[in-house]
């Protein structure tokens, strides 16, 4: 191996007093991105979530004080606005102060929240972007986001915004007549709901669709069902949240890109897409 | 700084005969994953594309083949099964080959026909996802991809397709109205069009626009406008492709969130979104 990680590559500095909101993406700590190690290297304090590992944890500097400000069993623990002072509170002590999140800051984390309070009080931050569970997840299950003669757009959606509401059913309408892949974001606690929007839009019964949980972790699970039979495997699995869910065509590319599978064992299917289209066909 | 790369992050072994396929991220090699790095220092053949830095090449293990596989001028100057057949070709000698790919390989990339194509000739590959450039280029614009009160949803686009078509008119109808923020990836040569459609769609005149052009590198622009005056603006900008382009509300939180531009002086607003929402009102 030629030089290490300090031979080629010199991030910015991390300056006492600021906030770096970094995402630290979907728990694979091989899925940091260098910024993010520079991070966990400099940091005096590390305010983190719960998504975000101890094996990511334990690559901060020694001596870094590490403060939790996640969810336990989906309850928010700490509340959005005491997270933003502390972080404040923590930068005005002269500390260089690592707000670390799973997946990515921007994409469902409200880190867009954290950085308007932290400039509202005079907080010098930078933004580090994370690879979100949605595209990690989806890399790892062997989908892709987007495929030659499947899709040219995907969209990201929350099943359920901060109250807790699931997302008024015309927009679910829209999306789902436009986007031929749908990625969710904390989907399972109302799934039954969505399903049925989904279908309600127009989604076809026989679509494939994946849960993946743990994602990118040594213990990820995805379950393959389709739209119509998803609810009762989902129960029968026994899968438990936060998983992220995949809703389109694009799944049945597993079939032959579930590379992970492969290096288990699998014997991959060397044209996925052309046997499920005869299928869809049918 | 507590030890080195070497030190705390052991990635799974890159085997002889194997193909990685790898997301290089949007440009800053900052956003390079430690399995992307890992790989650069493992390879020993690497097949890139053009927009994967020089900078990020030079991190390349010393005495790695170098195979340029890439557009030049927007033109593909490789024929993509060409390419995959140059990975199984390379593997099949016993070569460790990295496939570095600007952003991320699922994401407008094709790295799924590659992979079946690999798969498809027996050859074992992993993918390793890597930071799209619409994540990273709008974190680095300070744009969030979602936002409380803003959206529930953000979709992903093509403003053209391989063979260089614009996407169907009532699939762009129903992303416009389903998806309040709208991220379009190769959209600047057929933008007139794509606009059309976006207003035919009943997005507003007055909606916020960003193109982002070399993001997350140190010549990164964002030219901010309208859809309506997006046109105009943009000739007269003279902005080159390739760009991200943003459509939607979120633009405007640049107001608050341009921590680069902050970094280097721009004041910026407390308070963008209550100040943008009196003025949508009016």
């Amino acid at each position: 191996m030629a030089g290490g990680f300090e031979g080629h590559f010199a991030g910015p500095a991390f300056e006492p007093g600021t906030v770096w909101l970094v995402g630290a993406g979907p728990g694979d700590p091989g899925l940091l991105t260098l910024h993010a190690l520079h991070a966990l290297h400099q940091a005096d304090v590390i305010v983190h979530d719960a998504l975000v590992s101890d094996d990511i944890l334990s690559m901060a500097r020694h001596g870094a004080e590490l403060v939790f400000a996640g969810k336990r069993g989906g309850k928010p623990s700490h509340n959005q606005r005491d997270i933003s002072l502390t972080l404040v509170e923590l930068a005005r002590r002269g500390k260089r102060v690592l707000r670390l999140k799973g997946g990515d800051p921007f994409v469902f984390g409200r880190g867009g929240e954290e950085a308007l309070t932290l400039n509202a009080h005079g907080v010098p931050f930078r933004v580090v972007p994370g690879i979100s569970a949605g595209l990690g997840g989806l890399a790892y299950a062997g989908i892709p986001l987007t495929h030659r003669g499947i899709n040219q757009a995907v969209a990201f959606l929350t099943g359920h915004d901060a109250s807790g509401k699931v997302p008024d059913a015309e927009d679910w309408k829209a999306l789902a007549q436009g986007s031929p892949v749908l990625v969710i974001y904390m989907a399972m606690k109302h799934w039954a709901l969505i399903r049925e929007r989904l279908l309600a839009a127009g989604r076809g019964g026989d679509e494939p669709v994946a849960f993946i949980r743990n994602a990118t972790l040594p213990d990820q699970q995805v379950l393959e069902t389709t739209l119509e039979a998803s609810l009762a495997d989902l129960e029968r699995s026994g899968l438990e949240p936060p998983s992220i869910v995949v809703v389109g065509k694009a799944v049945s590319m597993r079939a032959g890109l579930d590379w992970l599978g492969a290096l288990e064992g699998r014997v991959l299917d060397p044209d996925p897409l052309d046997e499920r289209g005869k299928q869809d066909a049918g």
